[in-house]
C-alpha cells in the first residue's frame, strides 16, 4: 500500500515536472509562492494552522483561495478552513462580522487593515482585521508578503492604510490590440473576443494588482477612439469590471472629446451646448447600467492633436465640469489631464501646462481631479517635479507616472523606476513652506483635499512575463507599493520584490537590489546626464537622436531641448530665457535662478552654460558630461558581472533572459554614450578627457541609423 | 525516513500544483504527455525500459529529451540511457552507427523511419531504424504518438517516409510584429529582440513541427519588406535557423522584388539586368554565410500590388530563374507563387493564374517550384481544385493551403480543415487519365518530378495556445500529418489529435472527432453553400457581405462572385460565360460544362442558374440554399450540445474557452445565415421554405454593421 502510494506520488511528481508550461517564465510575477526552505516553511505553517473567515462573497473566496495558494506553495501543506479560532490560526475579521475585535479598526478606512499577533482563549493567533473585505484582501497579501520574504510572522503589530484614494493603472491600449508605448506585446485586453471569452489572465491581473494595492484601471488609451463608448465596447468593459470587482478594482475609460459627434452625429462637442451635456449624461447612465461601480472618465483634451473644449473657446474646466456632472449622480469622477502644449504657442513647452491650468484653480467641480505628469516635459529619465504641484491649492491634483519605459530603455534595459518615483514624491514644492512635498500635494494633506489619486501608465502586455522583462515587473510592483504608501523607500520595495520574485536568500536579494538601485541613475548617465532631456530619436524614442532638428514643430526636436552650440549647452529657463523657474514657489525659483545654486543633476534643464563651466567637482561641464556617459556605461558592465555571478541561484529561463537583455543594454548604453559624445563634441570642439575612449563611429554613422520597426510607436 | 520522504513528496506535489502556470492552457499542444492510466502506463513503461542510442549531436539530444519527457509524462517513470540492448528497450539506430540492422532502411530516404518489434539476443526490443538522425527524430515522435493515443506498442512493424520533399509553413508575419490574417496574437518571432534573446518558445515551435513532419518554415510575410534582407535581419533569421536545425527544419525567406533598389539604390529590378542578378547573387552568398543550410526564397510577384518582373516586361520565369541562379550554388530553391491577378485584366479572376503560368510550363529552372493555392480564387470554405494542378507537367507544382482561417471563421469557429485538405488532395485532375490526383501532382509521382512541396499558411501567433483556439491547433496538426502522408484520412488524423490533445478515452475521442468531421461542411453551409464564394465582408473578411459592390476593382466585390439577380445566381464559367471550365482536363471540363453533371456542391461556382432550378433532391435551388444555411446553423447547435456533455472529461480552462467560442460561432453562424438569406431573398423574391425561420433583421441592419477593429487585416 505504502509502496503503491509512493509510486503514485512519484508519478505525480514526475508528471507535474514534465510538461512545457512549468518553467519559471515570469508569468507568476511576485506571487510565485515558491517552496520555502524547511525552517521558513515550518514557521509559516505554524502561523497558518487554520483559516478562520466569515462570509461567502466573491472577495472572501478570493482571499481564501490566495491564502491557500500561498501557504500551499510556500509550505507544501494546506490551511484547513475552520469555524473556530485554534492555536496558530489566521483569523480574518471585520467589525460587521459581529465579533468584538481585540484590534481597533478606526482610521483604517475601507481599504486598510491591521495585523496583530494576539492570544485568544490562551491560544496564539494572528488576527487580520479591517473595516471591509477589501481591507482583509490587502491584509492577506501583506501577510503573504511577509511569508514570502522570510520576515518573522511572530509578534506582528501592523497597521496600514493608503493615504491616496485612487491608485490606478492607465493602459494606453488601443482597440485594435496594439499598445502605445507598449513593449510587452499586444494588449492583454482581448477586445475582439470579449465579452464572450474571459480568460484566466484577467483574474491573475486583478490578483497582481490587488496584491500591491492598485484599486482602479483605465482600460483604454488616452488617445481614445469614440468606439470605446459604443454599446458593444461598454459590454466588454463590463465583463472586465465583473472580474475585477471582487478584487476591489474599478474600471475607468478614456474618452474622446468628439464622441457625441462621431457616434451620434451631433453638430458640436461644445461643453456648454445642452445637447452635448445631455448626450454625455445619457452615455454615463448607459455605462452605469452595465457597470454600477464604474469609476469615471480620463480625458486627454486639446493636446497633441486631440480635440477638446478649447476648440469651442471653452476652458478645460468647462469641459471637465460638464463630464463631471454626467457621472456625479452615480458617484463617478473625471480625471482631466494637464499634459497640454499647443502647436501655436511659441512659449517654452515646459511652461504651457502651468500657464493653461494655474488660472483655472478653483474652477473645477468637486468630482474632478487634474492629472499631472511628474515633470513638465514628458517622462524623461530625470525631470524636476512639475511646477503645477503646489501651484493649484484649490484643485485636487493627481500624479501621472509612466511605468512603461518609453524613455528609459523600453523592454530591455534594467532601469528600476523606484528611485525615480521616490525622488519625485519626496521633492519639496515649498508651496506652504518647507516640507510641502509632492507626496503631500497628491495625498491631499497639504490642502485638505479628499479626492486624491496617483496613476501609472502600465507596462503590461500579452507577453508571457506581462511586462516585457522580468525586471520591468519591478516597476509595476514599485508603483503599486509606493502609491499605497508614499513613505516607502525604493530600496525597501526592491528588497521585497527581489525576495518574492527570485528568492529571499540574501545571496540573491543583496546583489539584485544593488543592481536595481543604481540602474536609473545609470540610464540618466548614459542617456541624458546633468539635466539634458528629450534627445531620443524621433517617434519611437528608441536610441539617441540629439542631432534631430527637422521635425515640424520646434518642441518635437531634440535641439530645442539641449540648445547646444559652440558656446555651451542647456535650456535657459531663468529670467534671461523662458523664465519657467518663476512657475515654482519662490524658494525654489530663487535656487534655480543661478547655475551655481541649481542642483547639478538638473543644471542643463534650467541653464545654458558654457562647455568650460566649472562644476563643484572642479571638472568642466564638458569633461563632466563625458564622465557621466562613461559612468553609465560602466554601471551596466557592473550589472552584467553581478548578474553572471547569480547564475547558481536563478532558474535557467529567467537567468538567460536577463543576461541577454543586459547584453543588449550594454551595447545600447555604449551606443548612447558614443553617439551623444560625438554629437556634443561637434559643438564643443573640445577633446575627450584623458582616459575616456573615442567613440566607435563618426557622427554620420549614428545619424544614419534607422529603426522602422521599433515597437510601441503607433 | 519514509515518513520524511512521503512528506517531501507531498510537499513537492502540492507545490507543483499551486503556481499559476500549471493549468492546461493549450501551450503544450498535442505534446502534453499527460499521465496515462495504470494499464496504459505499464504497457508504455514495459516498452521503454531503456533507451539505446548513439551519438551526441544536437538532434540526438533532442530525441533523447523528447522521449524522456514523453515517457516521463505518460508513465511517471524515466527511461535510463543504456549502452546495450536490454529487454523492453527502445533501440534507435542508423546504418552509419555501425551495427548491421535487422531492419532494412532502403527506401526510407533521409527523413523516413522504420519501427519494428524484434527479438535481440532473446530479448524483446523495439527497434527504430532510419538512415539519418532526422529519420530517428520523426520515428521517435511516431512511437510517442502511439503511446499517447493508447495504441498497442506490441508487434510493431511500421515503415513511413514522406512522399513530398518540402513540407513548409508560410508565416505571413510582418517585421513590426503583426501577422497578416493572423488571429492568434502577435508574431511569435520577436524580431526586435532577436538575435539576442532566443526564448524557449522557439524550441517548442520546432518540437511541435518536427513531431508532425514539417521540415521548413518561411519566416516572413509574402507581402515582404526589403528590410528582411538587411544584415540585421539576416542575423535574426540565422539565430532562428540555429534553433531549428537540430529538428530538421530549414528556414526560408520571402523576398520583395524591388529589394535591390530599396536597399542599395539600383536603378532597376529587371531580372535580366546583370547588376540585378549580381545583387541577388551577392545577397544569397551573404545569407548562406550566416545560414549554411538556408532553404531558399518564396516570392509573391506581380500580385495585389507587389512589384515583379512583369514591371520590366519579363515573365515570371525570367524572375524566378534569376533568383534560382543566385541560390543554386548553395543548394537553395525558389518557390514562386502563382497567386496572381491583374487590375487591368478584365478576364475572370479564377482564370488568370492559369493564363499567366500555363504558357511558362517548362521554362523554369530546375530549382524553381511554382506554389499554387488549392483553388483558383482564395482559400474559400470550398473551392474546386486549382486548374493549374495537372496542367503544367514540366514544372514542379507546390500546394499552398491556408491553415489560418481567414475565410473559415478565423479564431473562434470550430471548422476542422482536415476534410478540406483531404478533398483537395484526392481530387482527380484526370491530367493523365483517371487517378491523376492532386496529391500525385504535388508528390511528383505523376510526372516524375524530384522537387516536390506543400505549404500551409500558418495559424500560429504569440497567444498562449499558439493558434487562437484549442481546436485551431488541429489544423496545424492535420496539415503536418497530411503533408507527410497524403493518404491519411482527415478522420484518422482527428482521432490522433483528439487523443493527444484531450484524452485517448473513447468517451472523449468519439464525440470530439464527430464534431470536427462535420464542422467544415457546416461552415460551407452557413457561409457559402452550393458553390458560392467570396461573399465575406470587405478587407477583414469577417462576417457576411454579399451585398458589397462598391470596391474599386470588380473582382474585390462579392457581387462579382455570386452574380445574383432576379433570374438566378452563380458565376457562369462555361462556354457561355468565362469558360474557365476549359482550363480543366477534358473529362472534368465536360462534366462541369452543364449544371446537371456538375457536383452540386460546386454548382454556383460554375453556373448561373435560376432560383427555381431543380436539384437532384427535387428542391428548388432557392429552397436548397436556405436549407443549407439552416443545416449549418443546426450543426453548430449540435456541436455545442456535444461539447457541453464533455465537461466531465475536459480540464476547466480548455473546456470554458471552447464553450465560449462555440457560443460565438453559434451567434455568427446565425448572423451569416440571416444576412445571406435576407440578401439573396431580395434578389430571388421567393418566400422561405416551410419551417425555415425568418431572419432576425432586415437587410439594412446587416449592411450597416461595421467592424473597424477586426483582427488580422493589416
Amino acid at each position: 500500500m505504502l509502496v503503491r502510494l509512493l509510486g503514485w506520488m512519484a508519478a505525480l511528481v514526475a508528471a507535474s515536472l514534465s510538461p512545457l508550461a512549468q518553467a519559471e517564465d515570469g508569468y507568476d510575477l511576485w506571487l510565485r509562492y515558491a517552496r520555502a526552505d524547511d525552517t521558513r516553511s515550518q514557521a509559516i505553517a505554524s502561523h497558518a494552522t487554520a483559516l478562520v473567515t466569515t462570509g461567502n462573497s466573491a472577495t472572501m473566496a478570493a482571499i481564501r483561495a490566495e491564502l491557500q495558494r500561498g501557504v500551499g506553495g510556500l509550505t507544501g501543506g494546506t490551511i484547513a478552513d475552520s469555524q473556530s479560532v485554534q492555536a496558530g490560526a489566521l483569523w480574518l475579521a471585520t467589525p460587521e462580522a459581529g465579533a468584538v475585535l481585540p484590534v481597533k479598526t478606526d482610521g483604517l478606512g475601507q481599504e486598510g487593515y491591521a495585523i496583530r499577533s494576539i492570544t485568544r482563549d490562551g491560544k496564539p493567533v494572528t488576527l487580520l482585521a479591517a473595516n471591509s473585505e477589501f481591507g482583509l484582501l490587502h491584509g492577506a497579501y501583506h501577510w503573504l508578503r511577509l511569508a514570502q520574504t522570510g520576515a518573522s510572522l511572530d509578534a506582528l503589530d501592523i497597521r496600514s492604510a493608503p493615504r491616496i484614494g485612487l491608485r490606478l493603472l492607465n493602459h494606453w491600449d488601443n482597440l485594435d490590440g496594439t499598445v502605445e508605448r507598449g513593449y510587452a506585446g499586444q494588449s492583454i485586453w482581448d477586445w475582439w473576443r470579449l465579452p464572450d471569452w474571459k480568460g484566466p489572465r484577467y483574474t491573475d491581473y486583478a490578483r497582481a494588482n490587488a496584491s500591491i494595492g492598485i484599486n482602479g484601471t483605465v482600460l483604454n488609451n488616452v488617445n481614445a477612439k469614440a468606439d470605446s463608448l459604443t454599446a458593444p465596447y461598454i459590454a466588454k468593459a463590463a465583463a472586465l469590471a465583473d472580474i475585477f470587482r471582487p478584487y476591489g478594482i474599478k474600471v475607468y475609460l478614456s474618452v474622446k472629446w468628439t464622441a457625441p459627434m462621431e457616434l451620434d452625429g451631433l453638430k458640436t462637442a461644445d461643453p456648454l451646448d445642452p445637447q452635448v451635456a445631455a448626450w454625455w449624461k445619457a452615455k454615463a447612465d448607459e455605462i452605469y447600467r452595465a457597470i454600477p461601480d464604474f469609476g469615471g472618465f480620463l480625458v486627454k483634451a486639446n493636446s497633441e492633436g486631440q480635440p477638446g473644449p478649447q476648440d469651442y473657446k471653452r476652458t478645460h474646466a468647462d469641459g471637465a465640469n460638464m463630464l463631471a456632472a454626467a457621472v456625479k449622480p452615480h458617484g463617478g469622477i473625471v480625471m482631466w489631464r494637464a499634459f497640454v502644449y499647443a502647436h501655436d504657442n511659441p512659449d517654452d513647452r515646459a511652461k504651457q501646462a502651468y500657464s493653461d491650468f494655474k488660472p483655472l484653480d478653483g474652477r473645477f467641480a468637486e468630482n474632478v481631479i487634474v492629472q499631472v505628469k511628474n515633470g513638465a516635459i514628458d517622462f524623461q529619465p530625470r525631470e524636476p517635479f512639475h511646477p503645477l504641484f503646489g501651484a493649484m491649492p484649490k484643485t485636487p491634483l493627481m500624479m501621472e507616472f509612466q511605468i512603461t519605459k518609453e524613455y528609459l530603455g523600453q523592454s530591455t534595459h534594467l532601469t528600476y523606476l523606484g528611485p525615480l518615483f521616490e525622488e519625485v514624491l519626496r521633492a519639496d514644492t515649498f508651496a506652504k513652506g518647507k516640507g510641502s512635498t509632492v507626496a503631500k500635494v497628491i495625498d491631499g494633506s497639504l490642502e485638505g483635499h479628499r479626492l486624491t489619486g496617483i496613476a501609472g501608465v502600465a507596462n503590461i502586455g500579452a507577453d508571457r512575463d506581462w511586462s516585457g522583462s522580468i525586471f520591468n515587473q519591478a516597476d509595476w510592483y514599485a508603483f503599486g507599493r509606493m502609491a499605497w504608501d508614499t513613505s516607502l523607500t525604493a530600496d525597501a520595495v526592491a528588497r521585497d520584490w527581489a525576495a518574492m520574485t527570485f528568492s529571499p536568500d540574501p545571496r540573491v536579494v543583496q546583489p539584485v537590489v544593488a543592481m536595481m538601485m543604481g540602474s536609473r541613475e545609470a540610464a540618466v548617465d548614459y542617456m541624458t546626464p546633468l539635466g539634458l532631456a528629450h534627445i531620443m530619436a524621433t517617434g519611437h524614442h528608441y536610441g539617441p537622436g540629439p542631432w534631430v532638428s527637422n521635425l515640424a514643430r520646434p518642441e518635437w526636436n531634440p535641439v530645442y531641448y539641449h540648445k547646444a552650440d559652440a558656446r555651451g549647452v542647456g535650456f535657459d529657463r531663468t529670467r534671461t530665457g523662458s523664465n519657467a523657474v518663476a512657475q515654482y514657489a519662490p524658494p525654489i525659483a530663487k535656487m534655480l535662478s543661478k547655475p551655481e545654486t541649481t542642483p547639478e543633476r538638473d543644471l542643463l534643464w534650467f541653464h545654458h552654460v558654457p562647455w568650460t563651466y566649472k562644476l563643484k567637482s572642479g571638472d568642466t561641464l564638458w569633461d563632466a558630461m563625458v564622465h557621466h556617459y562613461d559612468l553609465g556605461v560602466d554601471y551596466v558592465a557592473q550589472m552584467r558581472a553581478t548578474w553572471d555571478a547569480l547564475r547558481p541561484y536563478i532558474d535557467a529561463e529567467r537567468f538567460a533572459e536577463t543576461q541577454s537583455f543586459l547584453g543588449i543594454q550594454a551595447r545600447e548604453a555604449k551606443w548612447w554614450r558614443d553617439a551623444c559624445i560625438t554629437y556634443f563634441q561637434s559643438k564643443s570642439g573640445l577633446p575627450l578627457p584623458p582616459g575616456s575612449a573615442a567613440p566607435a563611429h563618426d557622427l554620420g554613422y549614428y545619424e544614419a541609423l534607422s529603426f522602422p520597426y521599433a515597437p510601441g510607436h503607433h
